[in-house]
């Protein structure tokens, strides 16, 4: 029998996404949960559990996996499967996920940062499919980024590439969720747009962003004022979008992609936030390479981290 | 007899030199004369000559030639030898400058962009030996780089990757020689360091570079007067420090690199400037690749040029 499936997990601060996905990149079967959060053992028990329930889904024994593909949240090794302290998982530190998932299961396990995941899942059968250089770039409650050079997911020199949301776009700019000042991450992330919704509120700008009790002003929210014409809202998706415009123009001049692939919750507002995007690139990138990089979104929606993570198994067993 | 020379070939805006470079990366042979500024024709005719003259010095006939490598100030197409339009070099608009100097020489002729030669060259038998994810700075009249990930050049899909001196770091900064806003090279480069200069000496502050001539005012001397304890001169390479470090830290952490070397003749003033450099590093990057990155001084001087020219050839010939 030809082993050939795969099971791709991606693990998410709140939800735990898990799915069979066959060699073409599609889904067979998929399964969400909340994350468990008692810790790395019960996570690995809880997840032993899951799988065999996707597999009865799809009709599949763990004899037909050609192995188990895990998406966690950065920074990890991926030579080792170990992740080192992922902020959204409260009680891991330099856990060896891999070797605890094949221990529990029996199925050779990859782990791959989920923001790398996402990046192959799109090159393999997503937006980027056939692109040799592009950049994957995730814009959810933080920004996080995965490189594709030569075909290739680029990992660096300690598997830590890719932290997109943390170059410095604005050296004297707020403080970032990491503690530093001016990053990407700080300047137009999910939380970074509550933060400047907050402050036009308690400025006591007009908007109809000052009905809502304070908790509510989530990114979501802020882009429907701004989709319905709310001026706050719109100025406050256009600041996000310069910020990022600003890292990407200057992505694009030292790696010259022919593409930049959007993913996460906040680019789902599309043109919105990408008019903007673009029109930075065009004013401080080179034309040339400006040119050359296409800014689209992500084509694989929620799928994209189970499909990314099933496809870290495929290419390792191809190479 | 074993075909294992190689000439490389270094175009400046003002000086070309020229080598005999052997498979270990030795200079057997070298010459040094002014760019000749008559055109693309003239000049090849020039370099035809410059290479008999050469191989007379080096005692080898062009038949003991691998190939001829040239790096050229970019931006051009590796794959044609294509030099699109140099900044430095007048009347020059895409010139086949391979086709034209294979037609004259007889010799194959390899053409790269000059900061990605050098970049080959201090990961051949430089600073770089044995580092498989380096990035390459020069830092002289204008800002550029090259980018070694997995050992091999990294081009982009347009072959213009590496434009570091043209990252965003101050978005509402001074305009660069570019013409964009808030660019590396319109903050740090050798021409933004005598400007600087300028400035503090129009503006009446007091520095013994207050006593030269305006067009005396070059990054060299405002080096000199640095090195010396003038304090201005210090403050000038502190903030060019810190714009080169700001955009360090945004590579660190996209890129995670082991290695960022330094060359171009600004570097020359060593931990002047690195020691700033590194600190930005730190403050900006996160923990682990900033620790991976050792950040050193390019190592082969003068000779970078051709010796990167020639290990294009090497490496080409090889693959």
């Amino acid at each position: 029998m030809e082993r050939r499936a795969v099971v791709g997990i991606d693990i998410g601060g709140t939800k735990t996404l898990s799915a069979v996905v066959d060699a073409q990149g599609r889904v067979l079967a998929r399964r969400r949960i909340e994350t468990p959060q008692r810790g790395p053992a019960d996570f690995v028990q809880v997840l032993a559990r899951e799988l065999s329930t996707l597999l009865g889904l799809a009709g599949l024994q763990k004899e037909d996996l050609l192995g188990l593909g895990v998406g966690a949240p950065g920074p990890l090794a991926p030579e080792t499967g170990v992740v080192f302290e992922p902020p959204n998982l409260a009680g891991w530190r330099d856990v060896p996920l891999g070797t605890m998932l094949f221990d529990a299961t029996g199925v050779p396990t990859f782990v791959e940062n989920d923001a790398n995941a996402a990046a192959l899942g799109e090159a393999w059968v997503g937006a980027g499919v056939g692109v040799r250089d592009q950049i994957y770039i995730t814009v959810s409650t933080g920004i996080g980024g995965g490189l594709i050079f030569n075909g290739e997911l680029y990992h660096g020199v300690s598997g830590t590439a890719g932290e997109i949301g943390h170059m410095t776009v604005e050296p004297d700019g707020p403080v970032c969720t990491c503690g530093r000042r001016g990053h990407l991450e700080g300047l137009a992330s999910g939380q970074a747009i509550a933060r400047m919704a907050e402050e036009a509120v308690r400025a006591g700008r007009q908007t109809r962003l000052a009905g809502l009790p304070p908790g509510a002003l989530t990114a979501a929210v802020v882009a429907q004022a701004a989709l319905d014409g709310d001026a706050v809202a719109r100025e406050i998706y256009a600041r996000a979008g310069h910020h990022i415009g600003i890292a990407v123009a200057s992505l694009v001049n030292v790696l010259n992609p022919a593409m930049v692939v959007f993913g996460g919750g906040v680019s789902k507002v599309g043109d919105l936030l990408f008019d903007t995007v673009r029109r930075v690139v065009r004013e401080r990138a080179f034309e040339r390479p400006a040119e050359a990089a296409k800014i689209v979104p992500a084509a694989l929606g929620d799928d994209v981290g189970v499909i990314g993570a099933a496809a870290v198994v495929y290419r390792r067993a191809a190479s």
